[in-house]
């Protein structure tokens, strides 16, 4: 119970990081983090910058409440099932949800795919160097969150080297094998989203015409991924 | 009293947040909190990062001064008619000013109605969903603060539905049920307004030609709203 | 001497809040306040966020050094000869001096004046209301900060309402009767400079065409100034 | 000791401070102190704003080990090479390395060289006057960070007087005398880098056509430097 003390408490602290970089205002984003089989996820629709350790719910890893907070008004953040994907698939150790607004535009600049290569930030992402192209698979929104559930799996099965998910208007989902690196990842993507947006705007390419490391393109799926 | 007192702290603290948002720099925006038959207002003129609670005001509903602070050259805020006008027409339980910039240059670029569709961020505002037309009136500034009053009420009444109403040049008041949904609305739409600036200044357009849900038009008055 | 060792607290503790808006980073910037016949100087060339009182000067309005900190390697910050020019011409009650880039890209876009009218934020500064045209006169930057003085002595008295002057390339200075209203005003123009190169950028006239309240006019001097 | 405990505190420090700039988001960047005949280095692949002192290592000046943390995944910053070239070189006291997105920027819009001229943050820099021409040396970016180490050495000879090196999509190195200079001088190059990318987009030139001061040009190599 110790450990899972501390790990909610570390939700509510990275919480209130994310606030302050404006990937959780509005109460939108979140954060969960898996302790052994259980995973620490946040209430959905509150303040995530003033969120205290007692209001977590602990669920088991396919989605059912093993402890719940007592304040009876607190539902399971609605990522949940996003999240889950995430830890299944990926056996994800922490999952980051955000509204970042480099994000949001990098969706309305790119079509089905984000790419960039040549960024020192590329070196964050795991498996990923200087010259390799990173892509990140962006699916379209819907207007129930869990209703994203199935894109994001396909998105995740298309791409299996992906760290990253874009939601088109709407955000991305980050993972990592535990929240250390699911922040790191998450800070580099941003940043890789925002540099993306800044180089759009000056006309140069986010991907160089040469010396992108073909090997790379490994990463993206046999057959066009998605549609509009 | 002590629900009082614990009120007057919030507003302090909120206004602190507020100012690291950059909405109510140079003493101008505020926030006021129901409390009962009571508003609790911040005052006038004064630097709103480093209010102490003992500086409130508590009003009734009605404007008259129920209990003031000690010092004799506070006067409440300047906003308190418009404050009373979200409450008395909508049952507001908390009002918020901001002068955030993002606010001001969307009151450039947009002319009587501001206008989004398809971002996420439009979910957190009452009633919103994803594929709605968030509309927010933009109403004329005026030389001095309490004649802005008529208009505000007048927009309030126009646009049943809105959260929200645009001051052009100025900044924006929007409200909740409760200072919790208040916040976040206006966190959500100061989000909005960023975001169309940047998709202006990209080309986007803020409202796609379909796939609008036109439902959502209802919440636009029967005439033209406004003159200019 | 306790109404001293607070100000100098409160030099301190304004330095820390400029540092966060990107006022003062890179040792730059500066702030005095006034206390009856002396005035508060911050030291020049320190890191302005983690100054201490016991490292301020204390100087006569002449500028005479009145007391020093005992670390006998500081001296009086080079800003001096001008926050005694503002103190001297106007009774000044504090000065601050900002780096502020949008200060500094604004004296870029704009020649020997800047000018603004029709935004809320304007009302913020000494008797200047919503339809006046705030003028701020734009001086050339030298070499040597010191050197700077008669042409900031000149903007002074040519412009009698300013309660600023922009130096280009450079920041800018602001004042007020104390140190709140010094504060108040410096937030507002910086807010205005900032407002005006997004103007600017988004093809808006910072000054409309009609509505401009020519009255306000009468705060430019009679023959232009400066020369370039 | 004591002063070494003191140091790993600063380096700490400012490591927060530099997460908040935004220069060491996604565990990049970074910071060392020399201490004598040691140098104080912070951890490789750690979230920059959370290391605790007892994480650092101590270095000698050719690079080895003198004392590590407990921890045995840590291994030191894989800038260390880097960090030395610029201590044995320039014999620097402190050597900044961050990841800011408008250094990043700044090398997609200048080829060889960075060059500024006529802006008053200029004057942070050593030895550097208000119409001097500021130049950084950019060099290119390699798969692995010890790589840059043979190029940052020359760039450091062939640019006898520059204070900082660009690496391009990468970031910046800055160093000073010791941790106060060093970190002036890169909050200094950051801003001027962040301006100059304004100007850019504004189309007002860096390097003014006439008034540079011609002195300034000693501070370039007789011949180019670098290949591209």
């Amino acid at each position: 119970m110790a450990d899972k003390a501390s790990t909610a408490s570390v939700v509510c602290d990275l919480a209130r990081q994310f606030y302050e970089l404006g990937w959780v205002t509005g109460t939108g984003g979140g954060i969960c983090i898996r302790e052994g089989e259980h995973v620490i996820v946040a209430p959905s629709g509150v303040q995530k910058e003033r969120m205290t350790p007692d209001q977590m719910f602990t669920l088991s890893i396919d989605g059912s409440v093993v402890a719940r907070p007592a304040d009876p008004s607190l539902r399971p953040s609605e990522c949940t099932s996003l999240f889950m994907a995430a830890i299944r698939l990926r056996g994800a150790g922490a999952v980051i949800h955000s509204h970042s607004i480099h994000a949001v535009i990098a969706t309305l600049l790119f079509d089905r795919e984000f790419d960039i290569s040549e960024l020192e930030m590329i070196k964050g992402i795991e498996g990923m160097n200087y010259h390799d192209r990173l892509v990140v698979p962006i699916i379209e929104n819907t207007s129930r969150e869990c209703d994203l559930a199935a894109s994001l799996e396909a998105a995740i099965v298309a791409y299996p080297r992906t760290q990253a998910v874009l939601v088109r208007r709407h955000g991305f989902y980050a993972w990592g094998r535990d929240w250390v690196q699911a922040k790191t990842q998450a800070e580099c993507y941003d940043y890789l989203f925002r540099a993306a947006t800044e180089m759009r705007r000056l006309g140069v390419p986010t991907v160089a015409l040469k010396g992108v490391n073909d090997a790379s393109l490994s990463n993206r799926p046999a057959e066009p991924f998605g549609r509009r």
